[in-house]
């Protein structure tokens, strides 16, 4: 592919020379600054044919570089040869940015282009002085065929999965607006716009979102969203009659602008969310409404989101349960199948599927599968290719991760699975992180405590060994919305955000060496009240996963008596959970895969 | 005390209304932000009667407060009994610091006098939009009798304690100036220029600083500090003499602003720490270069003493080898006095202080020793009274938290001492926190980690029982000075600074039980190499602190195994080290205090 990505990087240049710019920015994410773009965003693959989840490139007339982190540089590497891009690292301790870079490269000022969709209007800042020319859509003269914006049916999510209806949380968001003096709100983030309006489709893969904005005033509600007049299918006609009758305009996505100056009263302040306001939509609703009426904040939908009521609990409870029966039938498939003839990583991410696709609300998967075996498993965002896959042998280490989109609930669980004889080293490292993941589900703590106050816990056991994993150890969870969302996580970084009782969070340390295996062990943990005394209140994680680890490749003597205590109790408590809902013969084997360790 | 106070708070009030103020902040520091101010600088001690080491005052016409911090809450609402000054709690989540309080209470303005000297420059910058008076040593008129400015003996300390010339230092700071394009340094943190002139001197109790201020040009060094032209001492004099042979030329306290001009040249860049300069001296230096040849930011000397060299970590390893041995003859006197004899809390401070007084290179105490009883020992900053205070009985724990400075270093260490039995929950307390400090020192972890990152190491114990303290768990400690020093702590903050090879911190945990016990473990810890593999390098502790950890009123139950190796190995360590150099008699009681436990 690198001719042909060296050939597009040139037609880049080209447009630069014609229109006297010195830089061009192109980003990997789409107007909603979302983490996965649909096929109309994947700008940065097509110029240079990385397909990381997250990565920018940066053209000069001398240089073409590609701004990526440490989960994607052996991939990035891999992809860019030939194509003359090169790699600039981030999330490393000598990390240059792209903002600093171009201040270096163009000390005394220059030119830089961008796709102003593309880019969000907070990070824009950090360009100036450089002179910025925003040009929507840049590419679209050099890009044949580029997809068109997708359209895919809306649903619509009842309080009885979600636990709150869409008219609840329209006046909760205008509470907010009162209290801090706006007028209006445009929320930009996609995720954001399908929980308050209780609508999914599936405009990105894997994510269940509507590409739209939602403008919300004290007056009206109006939702710019794509919609074929006549053409729109009959589950999306019923959609909008349910939405509508909840006092929401559907607008057209691409009138925008016209919406909001037909909403707007003359002095009206706007809130938005510079991290997802795109730079070009930025710009526009800045001259519309005066700078001075411009609110920037964090949305506060982003923190509500994330604490989940107790209906999303319950539904989140079943969608494990569902979940881990899946799980459970794929791995008995697995070692059966293994045992008796040549099974690919493809195959087997295919069955998985086709277990999560039997179940009644399923909408598809939350992300697409890690099938890895051996030392594909060491790339910790290994893509399995659906021809030429490896084989999974009857020994060493199979990591699959994986999760399911329901309409009760979004799941995302990662097993490592001893295939057979383990080496020594297969097992240390299996048992350290599996100490990890237990230290931090047994963790306590008090209210107020921030994610990267407790990372430590999960990663120590490997610290004390003198190995460490480059990702972070757990991300929140949307429901039935995207498998990675904020504010809250925990990871090294010095994120205030406290962990709060209804958060749910992913619990996943691993260990990677390149050529060998790759190993993580992955729950999602819910936070909850643990008790309060003279102290202070506390708070705790509640395991939501189900689905047993697999004892076989535990190094008894690196596990002490609090671990293996933990262990023995959440097996039993799969298998008791698990066991009456699966056909005999896989019961039996799990009682087996099951039994305590001493 | 009460009366007396209520008249200077209206005295205070007297002097408000004749010059039109709304309202006094009275700051409990002195003009080089010093964590302890010499008596001259006690300012909210007479003000309020408050003797905690952390505080500011506000006084408005119907208002008066203190601002302090959890440690200091019960203190503070015994001593301010009466005054009518109210306390305001610091470090709690509902915190409303002072600079906010005066915007609440004034919104429209007001204007807020100050003891400018005794204010940071950085800080005042918070009151704006509020007019601010500055009133340099506002209380003189009336604070009769007002302490002067101390002017203690001073002595240099040679290259075979502090492994560095001062030469080297200076040359050190001025290629710091010339990195950063700056023309001068004022260095205005006592510490620090005690350090970079290898100075002490006893201007402040336990600290062994002198009063002064440092400026570093290319050209020149000037130390600004109080002399008695032909009244100083001999071993002053002696100082000043080896202190000029290294060109560093010796002027006035008096006389800064006059020794700045003399230095300037139009157009020079100085280099300030707004966190360490007062608003007097800060605004007078920026009225001398201009507002735009003030480069403020964090002093480098801070950072750089608090990395040890290996002349300063051999020393200190001396020091808690000397440290060690006094404080097991006192331990030893302490348990066979008081199953004779009344000993109260006062005598055991005392006879800890003699055995410390009789190492060679003694110097003093580096803090008020606490000598904490039973209940006493709940108020983790208790201040044993010299008459009247408890007698340390043959049930129960008594804790006892010293230190001290020897030319060769500074300890800190506190150890929690079981006087006879303990009830089920004291020696639950006393293991779980001694549990925590046994995590946190033996954490390992990569380089770039920051205190804040590893803090739960030290509580997770606690948590997980619903348990936990209120102060941090580790602070920076000084070569023979402050035993207090940043940048670095380990705490429940977002403090980014990393833990780098060569600091020297405390290992504290501890539990405090209202009217009941107080518990504090407390060692010193090198952070040292501790290998590097293909995940990265890292980063271990070494305990400095040697004195055996009493295993009597351990819970054995809430040990893991891991636990007590380290222990055992630990008592072990200080057996053999100590012991070789402890007579016969505490030798073979060390040896039966450090047994094993299994």
């Amino acid at each position: 592919m690198s001719a042909l990505h060296l050939k597009r990087v040139e037609a880049v240049r080209e447009l630069m020379a014609d229109n006297g710019w010195d830089a061009v920015i192109i980003s990997g994410t789409d107007p909603h600054s979302s983490e996965y773009p649909a096929p109309r965003w994947k700008q940065v693959e097509w110029v240079s044919g990385f397909t990381g989840e997250a990565g920018d490139i940066v053209i000069t007339m001398d240089h073409a570089g590609l701004w990526t982190d440490t989960r994607y540089f052996i991939q990035a590497l891999e992809q860019l040869q030939g194509s003359g891009i090169e790699l600039h690292k981030m999330r490393v301790p000598e990390q240059v940015s792209i903002p600093e870079w171009l201040h270096l490269t163009f000390p005394d000022g220059g030119v830089v282009a961008v796709d102003g969709l593309c880019q969000s209007f907070g990070a824009m800042s950090e360009l100036a002085p450089l002179s910025i020319v925003d040009m929507p859509d840049m590419l679209d003269g050099l890009w044949e065929e580029r997809p068109l914006i997708p359209c895919t049916p809306i649903e619509t999510v009842g309080e009885e999965q979600v636990g709150e209806s869409r008219a609840d949380k329209i006046s909760w968001l205008r509470k907010f607006l009162l209290q801090n003096e706006c007028d209006a709100c445009l929320l930009t983030s996609l995720d954001e716009i399908a929980w308050l309006l209780n609508v999914r489709a599936n405009d990105i893969e894997y994510n269940p979102y509507v590409i739209s904005y939602l403008l919300v005033t004290q007056e009206c509600v109006k939702w710019f969203v794509l919609k074929e007049d006549d053409g729109a299918d009959e589950d999306t006609i019923d959609s909008f009659d349910d939405i509508s009758s909840d006092e929401v305009e559907i607008c057209s996505y691409g009138e925008l602008l016209d919406g909001l100056s037909v909403a707007r009263t003359e002095g009206d302040r706007i809130f938005v969310d510079p991290s997802t306001l795109s730079y070009t939509v930025g710009k526009q609703v800045s001259d519309l409404y005066g700078d001075e009426n411009l609110v920037q904040g964090a949305s506060p939908v982003k923190l509500r989101k994330a604490v989940k009521n107790e209906t999303e609990i319950a539904c989140m409870r079943e969608a494990h349960f569902e979940d881990g029966l899946a799980m459970e039938q794929f791995l008995f498939w697995l070692e059966k199948e293994v045992s008796q003839r040549v099974v690919t990583e493809w195959e087997a991410s295919e069955k998985l599927t086709s277990f999560r696709a039997a179940i009644p609300g399923y909408r598809g998967n939350s992300f697409e599968n890690i099938s890895a075996y051996g030392k594909n498993a060491a790339l910790p965002h290994y893509c399995t290719p659906a021809v030429g896959s490896a084989e999974i042998q009857r020994h060493g280490l199979y990591l699959v991760d994986s999760g399911g989109q329901y309409i009760f609930g979004t799941t995302d669980i990662t097993r490592t699975v001893p295939m057979g004889p383990c080496t020594a080293l297969e097992k240390e490292d299996y048992t350290l992180v599996l100490k990890g993941m237990i230290q931090l589900a047994m963790a306590v703590f008090p209210k107020g405590t921030a994610g990267c106050q407790i990372d430590a816990a999960a990663r120590m056991p490997l610290w004390r060994a003198r190995r460490n994993f480059g990702h972070g150890t757990g991300h929140g969870i949307g429901f039935y919305l995207g498998v990675h969302e904020g504010p809250q996580d925990i990871r090294q970084n010095f994120n205030r955000q406290a962990l709060l009782p209804g958060m749910i969070q992913s619990d996943e340390p691993g260990l990677y060496r390149e050529g060998m295996h790759g190993i993580r062990h992955e729950n999602l943990v819910l936070c909850k009240e643990a008790g309060s005394s003279e102290f202070g209140e506390f708070l705790e994680f509640e395991t939501l996963t189900l689905c047993h680890i697999d004892t076989s490749a535990i190094d008894r003597d690196l596990m002490n008596q609090e671990e293996l205590d933990w262990l023995n109790a959440y097996n039993d408590r799969v298998y008791e959970t698990l066991g009456p809902a699966l056909n005999p013969e896989i019961r039996t084997w799990l009682r087996a895969k099951t039994s305590m360790i001493l």
